[in-house]
């Protein structure tokens, strides 16, 4: 039966989502955990493929499940099975046609700067400690730019196909919590790196080494030469997926 | 020089506060970094002797800094030496008589529950996984009776002196954020083991085990053999001392 389940994890010890040949994955621990509760292989989708280091709190994943267990009881029967740094914090019966990737309109990440001068000592595989202060106001302001539909090249991997890197960004929004400064973005899609990148430019003017209207400007250039170099993963988290 | 520095760490990886042999400990990581830094060894005083997996985001420790870096390079000083689970986040001088412990008029420390069925994956070192639904209202309702000065013998560990057991509370909160709940608590002083004796109590009040006017009768008491088991360390964090 067609199953959707969603995901926190913390990405510290994983080498990201993808699975990888000796590489200790998320979705490698899921399908393990698949097949010791119904002893068959499972293939599994993801709504967003998270990098090495990166968390979720709202990970959705599909696939169609093979065991007798009902999906009402699949969140604990999974969770006695997978190691502590992943929980299945829900699940429910899917439609036959949805799929976690392609059946996703919008995504949420967020990503956490520390901008206080001392390290982290709680928490401090969850945020880019950057150290010196940032510029709330000025973040949020050049955050403005990415709103709309856009071609992200300035800002996503390489290894994007040119041909399809138009996405459209409903909402870029900064706030502060204590020494916490967050950045939400919510996009019908996330191009390889991207989150990274936008986080990496908006620091640069976080810590007045660019105004606010540069972030726009390297937006509209489609040069990925001239964007800042990209922000850690550790302080990336895939939020909520909407459906 | 009399020093006064804040200390957050991750309580973990940790035996508590207090040096003890053989033991990983924040008091004998601290020493050994000052005496790392100075050459020389010191004694050292915390506002709060927090229990082992407990956590803190302001720890207060006094110490007379036997060293020659100055008081405005203390912190990253001793953060380069100090392992990750323990950051120095502030220091300051002190006056000649300030002790950390004997100054303080009032500590706040927060206590934290998670009451979503799945257990955590990120921060699941931070929370009480309670796992069923917690009333919190019923819980602010109990937490009221909390208020005010008292004889803490029903809620305190036994070791502590029977002629001692009075202490103001100021505040007593309980609110909550999307599945966790969060108990916060100011008093003048807290007795070994009141923090958690209290949250194991109000635990049993937000299941609906006992009703909210229960955790008075239990205070009025004076009674330990009538109060429920302590809640786990994990979910308790020194937050804020105040001077």
């Amino acid at each position: 039966m067609n199953t959707k389940v969603v995901l926190e994890y913390d990405g510290t010890g994983f080498s990201g989502w993808q699975q990888q040949h000796g590489r200790r994955t998320v979705e490698a621990e899921l399908k393990r955990a698949l097949r010791e509760l119904s002893g068959r292989d499972h293939k599994v989708y993801a709504a967003g493929r998270t990098d090495a280091g990166a968390h979720a709190f709202g990970q959705v994943v599909s696939f169609d499940f093979a065991g007798r267990i009902t999906v009402k009881r699949l969140p604990a029967a999974l969770n006695a099975v997978l190691p502590a740094d992943v929980s299945v914090v829900a699940a429910e019966p899917a439609p036959p046609g949805f799929h976690a990737r392609y059946s996703a309109r919008w995504r949420r990440y967020r990503y956490r700067y520390l901008d206080r001068t001392a390290r982290p000592a709680i928490g401090r595989g969850q945020c880019w400690h950057v150290g010196r202060p940032l510029e709330e106001k000025l973040m949020a302001e050049a955050a403005g730019a990415l709103v709309g539909r856009h071609d992200w090249t300035s800002f996503c991997s390489a290894s994007e196909p040119e041909t399809s890197r138009v996405r459209e960004m409903r909402s870029a929004q900064v706030s502060r919590h204590g020494s916490l400064v967050d950045l939400e973005l919510i996009a019908e899609g996330f191009l390889r790196g991207l989150a990274r990148g936008i986080a990496g430019a908006l620091a640069e003017v976080g810590l007045g080494r660019k105004p606010p209207a540069w972030v726009g400007e390297i937006l509209e250039s489609r040069d990925r030469s001239l964007a800042p170099k990209t922000a850690p993963a550790r302080g990336l988290a895939l939020m909520e997926v909407y459906y």
